[in-house]
């Protein structure tokens, strides 16, 4: 069995507003995507993000986003690619700055949001975030989205000497080309704790899982995206931890 | 004679807004101050001014500044020493990132606008910007300026193990305990060229300036502050150039 | 006995961040003061916040702060008299924008946080207030802080035909010059629900309360700044209200 | 001959940044389209602007854009028509207060930038415009673009009960469908003065401009889109200007 990885988002609070439940949640995590000021986070909520992490021995990836606080980063942002290069290399690197202050490091990367869905669709602008990883650093791994069919991205990935962790969901369903059934559609969330628990088991065996179309879906993942939101997904991180520990 | 160092601030444009003729004052300066984006600076322009910076053999250094975009950081905001440490933090890894991808590096630091002012005046932010640079890379000097009596400094910046580079002006009257005489106030500013020149060449010898109370005044300078804004501080910083050459 | 109005800060939520039970207070106060873009609230936040306020037939005040989203406009940004009168006409108006759409308007203002605190203590900042009020439309009251000694500030209101409407705290104690005790000290806030109605009745009646010095202290209060960011300051609004409809 | 009014973008400075000759255009202009902060423009150079406006009788219109101070507001972000329509209000209203404080208002409402290309390309977007002026004040017109045929535009903005102006440009090169032939193609933009000229006279004559396709186009417009950007920009307003007195 694979060894899963569990990321999640995380240091999403901005000034004086709270978001996530980060204390709570860090200790169940292995790697902790942590915003960079565009879309979410601020310097001190860095800095204590940063602070959590090391505390609990967690990898710290940068989460970078579009800049677009209002938004959460969650609208596109009609970027040329290199200006997606260069606020990647911005956010890395400030919080990489906050990170080497406490004797840590930026360890990957995982864009946040809509340049996440961004990056997933267009390859010109998966080419620029991996132009900005193999200049940064070209030990960086990029956390990015797993599909039924991950040649294209391995390809591109490749061509820049960059790693690619791929990355699965437990709590959503997959349609038959391996993408995330929309949340308008029913059933596109699992709410039920042993379904999520189950997929969770599938993804980490490397077995498939059924897509919305009932076809056979073997994903490649290397890690598992979990959220600490609120109590339930919280509750959510312990059971697929503890169930893939038993495993 | 010393070898005085010329520093420019740089950088200053942001987005579609021009700022300073940063092409032709790079060629003539040993320090480049680059903004980071807070007070003004994007990533895009970041990034072309360290290629322009690494073009000219430039040394790079970090010019943060307060949050604060529509003041340009000349407006003091009353930070926290810790928020300040932060922000520094933020700032300095961000345009490290620009650098690290350009092969280059930041080497100094020097604090913008309201912020370089808060940190002459208080030594609680004095401290907090030294701490800053103690966590982040402690081989970064620290520029900051140069008054009749710099001993209060030099005692923090030993205490925090930071080299500090103190900078004097060419251009500008000192009062008599070596501070720049108020740009409201009658001379103020040194206007005509050969003023300037003889400015200069005094701080790089090491003789003293005579301050606007008549007594003399020696100011221990590492480097000289010069501007690019346009054509006629572009052609003062020529003049400063080819004296400190001649001499 | 007078009718003193209740005030409450509203609509501080920001883009995905939520803060305060807004909908809980609405129904409770007389007032509310909403964010208007510079230190919190975005353009729905504001919409939402005066559906609701048209909603429960509360008055609507601009509650306009320093632009800094990342210090809640709680830091103190030094702004030249000019600068203050002009942000405070571009937030009024965007909230009068927002209102006017839903058939509302801004009825008075509130400035928020440090500039509030810069208003009362410098009358340079109290009077470029006044003047964008004037300008904007004479027929707003300024909601500003009562003290021992309002004199000042009613002759300075009255120099720019603007109403005052002093307000006065219930869970806050005050220092002989009729100023809040520093959060810092011993006593400044009253935890204890009798004490804060107490204190509401002391308020409303005109009767003096007594100072952290011992004196009596009579506070001209049109108005009584409450809260509504937690379950117990909500709780404590609905035992002033009941109080102050029962006297 | 149709009168037809010259309109402007203006007021696009930012802080200590400076754009556009803006003292120079104003004397030549009609309408004034002013950058209402969110793409350019702060409450001081909105202030600034306001007065120069009224000082010339200068028609002001708000230019409101996305939010994005970086991208020049150039850069389409994927905002619901619920957002346009609440960003909108924001921005009238808050141009609106820096009027009021003047004697003047809004009188007409243009989008700028990513948001007018938009709004010309999705009627979502334009009925979330329209609702916004219908919502604010029904008797302010949109400028927005002629083409070839402006029956949906129409229709639409008839159904709100929103005036529609339609603007033209003479320095462009029109296509079959009578949108604006992209800048990177050539012949796009006429440099020729007397190209330029001519075009606004046909415009204004109500006659057929040549496409570049060969078809004779037939635009309908109110209004002439006019540029201060630079010295050259500027005579080209001062020939249109004098020819279409001349006619």
């Amino acid at each position: 069995m694979n060894s899963l990885l569990l990321n999640c988002d995380i240091g999403e609070s901005f000034g004086a507003w709270r978001m996530g439940l980060d204390a709570e949640v860090m200790p169940l995590i292995d790697c902790a995507n942590i915003a960079c000021g565009f879309h979410a986070g601020d310097p001190g909520t860095m800095r204590r993000t940063v602070a959590l992490a090391v505390e609990h021995g967690v990898r710290i990836g940068a989460h970078p986003g579009y800049p677009d606080l209002v938004g959460f980063g969650r609208r596109s942002l009609a970027c040329s690619a290199q200006e997606v290069e260069d606020l990647l290399l911005y956010q890395i690197g400030a919080l990489d700055g906050l990170c080497r202050a406490q004797g840590a490091q930026v360890r990957y990367v995982k864009p946040h949001g809509a340049l996440y869905q961004d990056m997933m669709r267009d390859p010109a602008i998966l080419a620029a975030v991996l132009r900005a990883l193999a200049a940064y650093d070209r030990s960086l791994p990029l956390m990015l989205m797993s599909t039924r069919d991950n040649a294209a991205a391995r390809a591109l990935g490749a061509a820049h000497g960059i790693d690619l962790w791929f990355e699965a969901f437990a709590d959503r369903a997959y349609d038959g080309a391996g993408y995330l059934v929309a949340r308008s559609q029913p059933g596109a969330v699992h709410h039920d704790a042993e379904t999520v628990v189950a997929q969770a088991l599938l993804l980490a065996r490397g077995a498939p899982l059924r897509a919305s179309d009932g076809s056979a879906l073997a994903l490649e993942a290397r890690t598992l995206c979990v959220h600490g939101d609120n109590p339930a997904s919280l509750a959510a991180v312990r059971r697929i931890r503890e169930a893939l520990e038993a495993a």
